[in-house]
């Protein structure tokens, strides 16, 4: 049986409690650190994640522990705050209760934090083959079939077969796919040719689909092009306005083309939990709960949805409040003010709207070269990669993990290496995979 | 269909087939470096493991990559290795071939170095309640119901369930067994206290047993009972003398006392690879594959086994070679030596007998303190902590992992962190354990 929290110590401050670690979730929590509240931070995992470096763990340049940090670790002087590591099975509006396998949790405000997870467009059968990219867990498989793949085709006697599994597959030009694409070059071309002794790891293949007509569309137009023209030159093939029909054990089905592949990564797009689906409030197509100006949902003041698992409007330009690590920090940060106002006597019908200040946007395209676009600046090159590498380490959690990770880029830099490449998991599900000589891939 | 190596080249080099990619294994390869010999080293991992330190692994100090690096990249410039990930399934001695999945592998010479796997005394049904530490993946297991307890225990409403869950059972006190209870009393005493607001972590239980009298027996005496010394004033609870008669789901039965623990850890024995059973050769009673003075099998001068997978004799003393690193690397070399000998013509009936040359041992009691004999020189305390840290970075294969884990060392010193806490696999299996609140373990 779970133990009330602050059961024996008696106090009546109102309690807040959010549902998520990830950089909404955490930005209320911290944003309300000296407010005379008690919060509840529940998250399923015990980490906090910095999820745009997830492709690095995918890749083998960082250790999943460079870009995740104990929640607990960052809350540990905020007197107010307390973790749990729970999962929320359903929410009570009117009893204002989570409902936790444990049992349930009474909440003044609720904050709900969940992110999103992968979507295949209806096509859920497309990922066994297809993994996507939303956790450690997620990124630790795309880097074991990554790693096996080049293993497996060293040993490969079919022509055939081997080209097979020295191609790869992402599907999606977003910011995610572009920088895995990037990655696995590298990797094919700098890290490993010196490893194998009988393939050519630089004759890997890797093929990156996009379904409209230029790559990282959220970018300004000149960054787009030149992050294109920088992956081609790298000897990324890029297929623009390209829809994926089917994805299956061989490969991939492009219209009446069927690549041959044994390494599909699923890059294109996201949805909200299955969770959110259960609570009966409005979604949005991608299962994003539909807010209101204020961040909160309708009839209930006092419950609020921040970060990707909310579909909410920018008051400014009415476009939609992206679903960016500043979307998720500018939300959260907006609800913890309201919160604040309302414990010093403010009404909740005073709320004002929303709005989002886009701060610019970056991917890392190669060794050394990245696009950013900041306020009316844009950085290609290798001042984009300097640009995009402080702002990412700036932003990570954890002193620590800062210096850890400028050292592991620097070292892989100048060293053209890759530290983090472990196969890890059972080796009988692995190596079952790498005897049968066909392309199969286990689910 | 697996490819047979070198089949392209037609080269006529002797084969030299390794089986494991450990100290013994990769020390036979190494030092084969400058032989006209084509060697193929076969290990069902991609990566040499530092074994010596996954304790630290276990307790959130290291990262999985800092103590493991690829065995390609090892072998990356030693032009007549090529590496093989595959397990063995059996061996033709008759023949000379090894059997992997694949198909067969002919060789000239073979040198088995399968290390050992961990022992329960036959007592396996322990194994679900007290994981072992011999892998990675034991190492993350370990990791994760360390962390997993102290998440459980703050929320626990019942008392005692909430002992059980902070309490913490090692079985065995060699090096092994000491490092662990020393690293897991300093998570509980100095890592996570602040974290925590409704426990208090420093009143976790470690409790030691040993079935023998003294602590870490392969060491001098004056060092086995400083190491018991530092422990106990740490407040790990020694139990000497003890026997384990029974580890279930409710914790470790001591004769006619029953000790409720929710973690149990097991550090008390190896035995051979259940592989070597199979091969029809004599193997002693742990299991491990008994050679003579020349480290190879009766009848089969072309067969030898090294490391820990060996039952060997050090013919100065008439002493079994130790399983540790030193006599994985030393038979290994030995091994290297003979093979390289007859290629230049020696007769196999000319091999000297293997002297094992005892560098000394060491093991980590807690944070800046451990025991060190390096010849007849004993150190403790802080010295001892320097000694045990200059060696075991030394000796950590890989330059850029050095730096990174002298440089994790240091910071996890002076702040009394550790940054590798994270709770990793699907959260459906750790949190269904979490939600029942009574003691039970899954398996």
């Amino acid at each position: 049986m779970i133990r009330q929290p602050e059961q024996q110590s008696g106090t009546t401050r109102p309690r807040i409690v959010i549902v998520g670690g990830g950089f909404a979730g955490l930005n209320v929590a911290k944003s309300l650190r000296n407010a005379p509240v008690s919060i509840v931070l529940i998250d399923r995992r015990n980490y906090h994640l910095f999820q745009p470096l997830l492709y690095q763990v995918a890749t083998s340049e960082l250790s999943p522990a460079n870009i995740a940090a104990p929640i607990r670790k960052i809350l540990r002087n905020q007197e107010n705050a307390e973790v749990l590591l729970d999962e929320v099975t359903g929410i009570d509006f009117d009893q204002k209760q989570v409902k936790i396998e444990g049992g349930e949790l009474a909440y003044d405000y609720l904050v709900v934090a969940t992110g999103v997870r992968q979507s295949y467009f209806g096509h859920d059968e497309f990922q066994p083959y297809a993994p996507g990219l939303k956790s450690i867990d997620d990124a630790l498989e795309i880097r074991r079939r990554l790693l096996l793949a080049f293993e497996e085709a060293e040993w490969e006697a079919d022509e055939e077969a081997r080209r097979a599994k020295l191609t790869f597959i992402i599907v999606g030009g977003g910011p995610t796919g572009v920088e895995l694409a990037g990655a696995i070059m590298d990797l094919a071309s700098n890290t490993l040719p010196k490893e194998f002794r009988n393939i050519d790891t630089k004759t890997a293949r890797v093929i990156l689909i996009e379904g409209s007509p230029q790559l990282v569309a959220a970018m300004p137009e000149d960054l787009r092009s030149s992050a294109q023209k920088v992956l081609e030159s790298m000897g990324v093939e890029i297929r623009l306005q390209t829809r994926v029909t089917e994805v299956n054990d061989s490969g991939v089905i492009i219209g009446e083309e069927h690549l041959a592949a044994e390494n599909v990564f699923w890059a294109a797009g996201v949805q909200g939990q299955a969770f959110a689906k259960t609570l009966g409030v409005e979604t949005d197509r991608g299962g994003r709960i539909v807010v209101g100006p204020d961040m909160s949902i309708p009839d209930h003041p006092e419950v609020f949805v921040v970060g990707d698992a909310a579909h909410a409007t920018d008051a400014a330009t009415g476009n939609p409040v992206p679903g960016v690590a500043q979307g998720a920090i500018q939300t959260g940060r907006f609800v913890a003010e309201q919160i604040q106002r309302e414990l010093k006597g403010g009404d909740a019908k005073d709320r004002p709207a929303f709005r989002y200040h886009d701060k610019g946007s970056m991917a890392m395209i190669g060794r050394g070269n990245a696009v950013a676009a900041i306020g009316k600046r844009h950085f290609g090159g290798f001042l984009g990669w300097l640009t995009w590498s402080l702002v990412h380490v700036f932003f990570l959690v954890g002193f620590g993990n800062k210096l850890l990770v400028m050292f592991d880029w620097f070292w892989n830099y100048i060293r053209h290496t890759r530290q983090v490449r472990l196969i890890t998991g059972d080796p009988e599900v692995h190596l079952k995979h790498f005897r049968s000589s066909d392309t199969e891939v286990e689910s």
